[in-house]
Formats: structure tokens, sequence, C-alpha cells
């Protein structure tokens, strides 16, 4: 990798942790060509557009990454029940060892800026689709015809996103452990 | 309401809206002053410790105000299923009309700050705490016994808090209309 795409890179992983940790509207330029180390002008040349330009890239980013797990994870449990249950026990052991600081990485930055700046609202609204996408496919697969995956797919995003929530609100994994496993048994009435 | 109280309210009415439009951590002491057109002094006399402890107060008021709108709410509509098709209706025509920028008035604070600052994480474990009251008694007036009720609390708010955040990022009452009325509806499998 080129010293370029190595200060591109930098710039990336360093706009994602500062997301994860502060969110958008307290990171400023300077703390993420302080955490890169990259020069001021290699931020413009890779984003001309500054920072929101930045962010919207590495919510991208950080949607892919997501996506390529869940994916992962859907390989080696194939049941909804079995998926579930084995992210729970991922998302309570990733936000236990992280004291709690962890969650979902597009949330704080969704909250902050999803009404304001468009490049993020875009860039969030795919992220969350593309999740969407495979919690469809996994009740699918578990047999569900496809207007009831999809609506599964989207209780199940949401039950994750409050979990997360509120096992950061408590300080506890028992949200997670109570409300994920769940998803892959709950019976949702028709509307 | 003498002046020195009326510097309070002006203070916490101002870190309310800050909290809920920006976060904590870009919401600055000035930004506070500015908008709450209180004088520095009056800040330090009210909450010697500063911006946390505002911060915090201000977490507790707004947990009081949604408790006691929970509770108008239960008592105009006192099943589970009438309160959630209520509540699911107000929190859409509510998020429309601020064009998708109100939302939870905690969530964003507690994701940036729960692990970090004890007086604003228990302002919010206890904001979250007393909702969760208000929707277990639901339940049980419901008739569930008290476990199950404690438990289709906690799922709910956790589904309003996802429901909130995705119709945030969707720009869309669509997530809140076809999440929450179900609420009053779901069957939990036992864990």
């Amino acid at each position: 990798m080129g010293r370029k795409a190595q200060h591109r890179s930098a710039l990336l992983r360093a706009t994602q942790n500062l997301l994860r940790q502060k969110g958008y509207l307290a990171m400023g330029v300077a703390d993420i060509l302080r955490a890169s180390g990259a020069p001021r002008g290699s931020l413009y040349h890779h984003f001309p557009e500054g920072k929101v330009a930045l962010a919207a890239e590495a919510v991208r980013v950080e949607g892919e990454t997501v996506r390529r797990h869940l994916l992962r994870l859907m390989q080696d449990h194939p049941t909804p029940e079995a998926f579930f249950a084995a992210y729970a026990a991922r998302l309570g052991a990733w936000m236990a060892a992280s004291d709690f600081r962890d969650g979902c990485p597009l949330a704080t930055v969704m909250l902050e800026t999803a009404s304001e700046d468009p490049p993020l609202q875009q860039a969030g609204q795919a992220a969350f689709a593309s999740w969407l996408s495979v919690f469809s496919a996994l009740f699918t697969h578990g047999g569900l015809p496809p207007e009831a995956a999809q609506r599964r797919a989207l209780q199940s995003l949401a039950i994750i996103e409050g979990a997360l929530l509120l096992a950061r609100v408590q300080q506890s994994t028992v949200p997670l452990a109570t409300l994920i496993p769940a998803c892959g048994r709950l019976s949702l009435d028709a509307a």
C-alpha cells in the first residue's frame, strides 16, 4: 500500500473510532489528524469535502464491516434461533470487554446527524438497509414468506438497537441476553 | 418565581434542548449560557459541579417528563393494545413535526456518556427504570404475572428505542407504526 493509500486508511480508521467514541458533532478535524497521524493535505486530497465526506465514508465502511460479520455468523448459524443466540452472546462479550463503551457503531452518529447531513444520512440508510437484508434472508431461509421475513427483520434490528442502548444505560449484558435470542423465536401478530 | 429560580429553569431548559439536539460532548458551557440567557455565575451557583451536574439534572427532569406523559397516556388508554397504538401515533406525529430531529430525549446523551460520567449514568438509569415501571404496571393491569410483565416491559422499551432510531435513520414514521403497536400484542416465548 502506498503512502497515500496508507493515509487514507489511517484517516478512516481514526474517524471510525472517533465516531464510535464521541459521535460526529464533538469530533474535530484536529482530532482526526492527531489520531490518524495523516497530514492535513491528505484529508482534503482524499476527501475534498472534508469532515462530512470522511465521516460518510467511515459510516459506509462500518456498515459493510457489520454486514460481512452478520453474513459470516449466518453461515455458522443458519437458523434464526441459532443465529440470534450466537449474536447475543457475541455482542454481550464485546460490550463487557469494552466496559460497555462499544455498541452499535452507527447509532450515535445517526441520532446526531440523520436529519442534518444528507451524505451521512444516505450512508447510514444504506448501512441499515444492508443489515435488514441479511436478517430478511435469514428469516426467508427459515421458511417465512418475504413480507413476514421483512417485518421480522425490521423488528429484530429495532430490538438489537434498543437492547444495545439499554445495555449501555444499565451497564449490563442482561438486556442483550434477555431480548436478542427471542428475535429468533418471537411471533409477531399480523398488523 | 424569583430571578434565581428563573435562571435555574432557563439553564435546565437550554440544557435539555442542547442535549436533544447535539448531545453532551458537543455541548459547551458557552452554548448553555447563550441559549439560556443566564449569567455564568448562576450556573455555578445552582450547579457547583458545572456542566456534568447540570446535564444530570436535565436528564432527571426529562426522565420525569416522559414518565408523567406515559402515565397520562396509560390513564387514557389502559390496555396494552390501546396504549401502544396511541403511543406509536403520538411519537410518529412528533417526529414528523420535528422533521425527524426529535426522538428519545436521552438516547444520544446516554450513548455518549453512560460509561464515562457516573452522575449522568445514574440519572439515565433512574429515568429508564421509571419508564420500565410504567410499562410493567400496564402489562400487570393487562393480566400478566409480574415476571412476564417485566420481561414485556423491557422488550417494549427496546422496541420503542430501536424504532425511534430507525425512524430517524429512514426519516420515516413507518418503523414506529409497524413496530410499536405490536408491543401490545407480541408474545414472547419464555426464555
